[in-house]
């Protein structure tokens, strides 16, 4: 299961491709290499075949990937996409998770609290706009005069809060594009099975395959109270995948960092990647002693867990390849290659010569404030909900009053519904939960800042980071909506007037966070945009545009075909089946099959194939995208990469890097034989035999 | 604060010294260079003086050091080193790290469950023994005749169980020398502060200098129910440490890796230490989480939770010098010379040039089965003390059967009287504590080997670890000793009729643990002694004994200074006050001053110098050892190194790698002006003035 955070992107940085191998590639939908595919699979999909798969994909605003499968507005993605609404949909007493949902009507629909699709509907070149307004500037300058054309751009684009206008940089700063997004705000939950078959396995199966998952839901975009027209959309195919056959998947793969120059890798090797990992592990930990105190503590912190450790697996994947030393050897020659190549001509050493120097020594730069910037500001709050929404406050009341284009990007004209409908939302606040994430950020400040830092000191006074996190947290009045309101309403002033403890944390907090990361933006982020734009143009002049840019959480199509792979010596074949499934489960989580499935063993044909690999290319972000055939029809659904697909964030192993999808005749299988949804199947096509 | 795991003794490796820098070196009390202190610091230690000082320290052997500091069997050392005895002296109603402890009388000095204090009294060169018995071998082959010629040598030698011997293992295998020591297992503990003032500023200060802790405690041991003869003995300074002035450490720095390869450095770097801070940090966060539900669970779960974030934060801090680009270059600088200079004697390339990569490939070959090494063997149970009594019983029950000579050297005849120790121990069991800590390691022994992995399988069967763990702990009566002795008596039959929970589940580990552990040692440890012999020997060629082999957890000395160093640019002090420390207590955990401190405010003196630095080179394992003068007087104890001394595993960095001590003048006037400990300042010749 692959998910993408949102603050994970808020830095990413931009990067530079290296190498061609068969079927890499995550391509953008005006560059597809249409003559490849066609030259590899003897299908060659034309403009207006690309047209109709963008129209047909989304993109869910929270990190994942869908698509439009009937003209009323079903959206398909993944279980584990839809979990966060049905987390906040559940209580105590009624468990859509635990139990599973299907809306038997339209009426029974229930709206997800915080969730956004988007449809792209246009892509304009804007590179002269952008290139133009930051030429010859550095640092501060630089990034200052970015970030207002962009915001300029994306303003005069976002007309109606109905659209999600982005300025995406492409090759590096090689290209920028205009995307022009049609925004949905009300979604809501058609079906989701029970977690215990959609995520059946659990954390020991995650990234693994031979798999047994039906990680499906169904959800649906209204617009003004109805279902939304979403016309072209995906059909189903009669006869699913096949071994050999050519598949096509669209979505938005979060970020990889393949054209990253070795200073960059050698930061995420060395501390990036474990670092992370540490403070993640802990909380981890934390969190699962938390869901052992009995049933509804598991229920609290089982989306949070969920995500985590999602997280944490792909992460670790990531580190061991690039710590595996033939991984490493073949990223060195790749830069060494491009680095002598370009001594070779003198024109090219001149002009961008000294560029991956200049990209170490901003990396140098960065580790030591690394801590800082982490701490401050890239994962301020650990994930506290409540410490969330009031930093958000605090920044948007005081950016609101700068001009457009002088505001953090976050908080500009164009992303207000984004952050209007976080702030909004009427999702649940567990305090014990707030509780234990607070205090064990606030452990972790003072950890690796010292109590002697001047931000921690502000913070804890003289009080542990356990009492302070529970007098904000118990004293908060955030967990209303309407405080929220009243607090965004009123402005600074009612931010600095406030005595709110959560606003007053996020208020102390917020003057070092911001310190260091204008520091990170102007002596780091500047200088790796404008040399990897530097080291971009040299790749160009040398290798022209037969690679695919960098992976940037925007829509994207990848090809490759239904095929095993060897792993440890051994052929794994490309399909498991329901004969699978019910030996593997053991009754006890997360092997455990629910009621439903164990009733419906007899009717369900043991043949029935259940998950497949493709040799796609995708990386996290692609969750719930579907698997195409030539037809543009649906073949199956994303919902995982392999274990030997963790690397895909630096480089693309073709041999063993899959796609784990859920076959689309599991999918119609399930829906006809477990959970009888009629009304689903009608309207996907799939009316009963 | 600084301890050694014994855990990671056992699979300690024998590794290769590179530099030596001024004041580096852990010297054996037999190869000590004398002319070089002399000529540094004009005073040159004589054969007579070093017999003094290795006869009045002390080896603790659960990983720390100490000093005999009365004729009657004193003990001093640190806090932390005894802490595991006040944690098991401790209840719920009296908790004596709480409220710290002071025997009034003699009678009143409680005995230790698990302490052993040792004295090292001979050593013998037996390097003619050893390396004959090897010669020509390889693998397995050498694996045994080196086990059963250690065997043998200190079967000979252990002729009562108060005599403990060691085959120690120097210069990679250049040398070998039999260590005899006086061993005493009936302990007592005489004073410790409260852990709040021991440990003041707890994990945030830890490795950290200016510092403020009374990190000592004093105990005695006995010998017949009387206190034991100890000459000779450590007398106090009159005057204390002096800026400047030299000093010395006597003691048992655990392992050190300076002279190992660099395909054993990174291994080191890139997988055995983040691999472990992984799981170590989710531990961390299970534990923590455990804490909060009370003061109890806190109680409970205090010493084992001090001993991971102490672990934790060394080996972060050993993981951030590696990544280090300027101290890796300086390691491979010094391996790449070596290489060189045996490159160009055709004789030594002859004999010793193929060593490194006979390391390497070693190397390679364990991280194909790294996890299952580190999961069956080197981290089975991760701490849960009822299923090491059990994984215990079933292996020396197995092993007594076998000849001495061919058992695992840790249930071999001389080392009996440790492993009884360990399991006749009457220290608690929590079951709560023990329930989480083996369903962690359940948890992670399925995710890190796979749910199909047939030990994992063997093990869980179609249960849930959480399950299993709760079935083991409450049902085994292992938590009775009688019990322990029975099965131990009634050998390999009674532990195969065993029904106990936890005994079948040790019964069935066993198997794939020793195993795993066969190839390991096989395969890897072999090769790796063999080839550090190797190079060993090449080194001797080319650079004599002039530097200290590596530290082996047994005896050595080093020599400094009292001098402070430069960090981010400043100038760092070498001495702390009282001062400072008043100033810094919050009165919250882990900056909370213990009542007794409070009240004595008034009458000790603020310029009383509390904690000081010393350019002394330690490792983890010399806490609790002395600071002497040259007239080998207590000045001081070591208790820590400052987060500079972090790579000091690596190699020494003389300008900024820093002893941290208390002042023997701090412990003079606490007790006292704090704690009126008349008896104990009379026995150290401290009597009022």
């Amino acid at each position: 299961m692959k998910r993408l955070s949102c603050v994970a992107l808020l830095f990413a940085v931009v990067a530079a491709p290296f190498l061609v191998h068969a079927d890499e590639g995550m391509w953008t939908f005006n560059l597809f290499p249409s003559d490849v595919v066609a030259k590899k699979y003897g299908f060659k999909p034309t403009q207006a075949w690309l047209d109709r798969v963008r129209l047909g994909s989304a993109r869910l605003a929270e990190g994942c990937s869908g698509s439009f499968v009937s003209p009323d507005g079903l959206v398909m993605t993944n279980h584990h996409c839809a979990h966060n609404c049905i987390a906040q949909l559940s209580t105590a007493k009624k468990d859509l998770s635990k139990d599973g949902f299907f809306a038997r009507t339209l009426a029974d629909e229930p709206r997800c609290p915080t969730m956004e699709v988007d449809r792209l509907t246009d892509i304009r070149d804007v590179t002269k706009d952008v290139q133009g307004a930051t030429q010859g500037l550095q640092g501060e300058a630089f990034e200052d005069a970015q970030r207002a054309v962009f915001a300029k751009l994306e303003a005069a684009c976002a007309t109606r809060d109905d659209l999600r206008c982005e300025v995406v940089t492409l090759y590096q700063g090689g290209r920028y594009d205009l995307y022009t997004y049609e925004r949905m705000q009300d979604v809501r939950l058609v079906f989701a099975p029970e977690t215990d078959i959609a995520a059946f396995g659990g954390d020991p199966d995650n990234f693994e395959f031979p798999r047994y998952d039906l990680d499906v839901s169904f959800m649906r975009v209204y617009r003004d109270g109805k279902p939304a027209r979403t016309e072209p959309y995906f059909r189903w195919s009669k006869e699913g995948p096949k071994e050999g056959a050519v598949t096509f998947v669209p979505g938005n793969p979060g970020s990889t960092s393949r054209m990253d120059t070795l200073a960059q890798l050698a930061y995420q090797r060395d501390h990036s990647l474990p670092e992370n990992l540490f403070w993640r592990s802990e909380l981890r930990g934390r969190l699962q002693e938390f869901a052992r105190r009995g049933p509804e503590f598991a229920r609290m912190s089982e989306e949070r867990l969920f995500g985590l450790e999602n997280g944490l697996k792909s992460m670790k994947g990531g580190r061991e390849a690039l710590v595996e030393p033939a991984f490493w050897a073949h990223l060195s020659d790749n830069e060494r290659a491009l680095r002598a190549k370009v001594g070779q001509d003198a024109k090219l050493q001149q002009q961008y010569g000294d560029a991956w120097d200049a990209t170490a020594k901003a990396m140098d730069t960065l580790k030591t404030f690394r801590r800082e910037l982490r701490m401050l500001e890239q994962n301020a709050g650990m994930g506290s909900q409540l410490f969330d929404v009031a930093a958000t406050l605090v920044r948007a009341t005081e950016e609101a009053g700068k001009p457009n284009e002088q505001r953090l990007p976050e908080f500009t004209d164009a992303n207000r519904p984004a952050t209007e409908q976080f702030l909004f939302s009427p999702a649940p606040v567990y305090p014990e939960l707030e509780e234990l994430v607070l205090g064990f950020y606030l452990t972790r400040l003072r950890e690796d800042l010292s109590p002697d830092h001047p931000a921690v000191k502000a913070v804890l006074g003289t009080d542990s980071p356990g009492v302070v996190a529970k007098r904000a947290v118990r004293g908060s009045q955030l967990k209303t909506v309407a405080v929220r309101k009243k607090l965004l309403a009123g402005g600074p002033a009612a931010i600095a007037a406030s005595k709110d403890p959560m606003v007053v944390l996020a208020r102390t907090l917020d003057g070092p966070a911001r310190a260091v990361r204008k520091r990170y933006e102007n002596e780091v982020v500047a200088v790796l945009k404008r040399n990897g734009e530097r080291i971009g143009h040299a790749r160009f002049a040398l290798y022209g545009t037969s690679v695919a840019p960098d992976a940037t959480f925007t829509p994207r199509l990848s090809y490759g075909s239904v095929q095993g792979y060897t792993a440890d010596g051994k052929q794994v074949a490309p399909f498991t089946t329901v004969a699978g499934l019910y030996p593997r489960a053991t009754g006890q989580e997360p092997f455990k099959l629910p009621p439903s499935w164990l009733r419906a063993k007899a009717k369900l044909p043991p043949e029935t194939p259940l998950n497949f690999v493709t040799s796609n290319d995708i990386v996290g972000g692609n969750s719930g995208s579907p698997i195409l055939d030539a037809q543009a029809e649906i073949v199956g659904l994303a919902f995982d990469g392999n274990i030997q697909s963790l690397g895909g964030n630096y480089g693309f192993d073709a041999a063993v890097n899959r796609t784990v999808a859920v076959d689309s005749r599991a999918i119609e299988a399930a829906l006809r034989q477990v959970y009888g949804a009629e009304r689903l199947l009608k309207e996907l096509g799939l009316s009963t035999p």
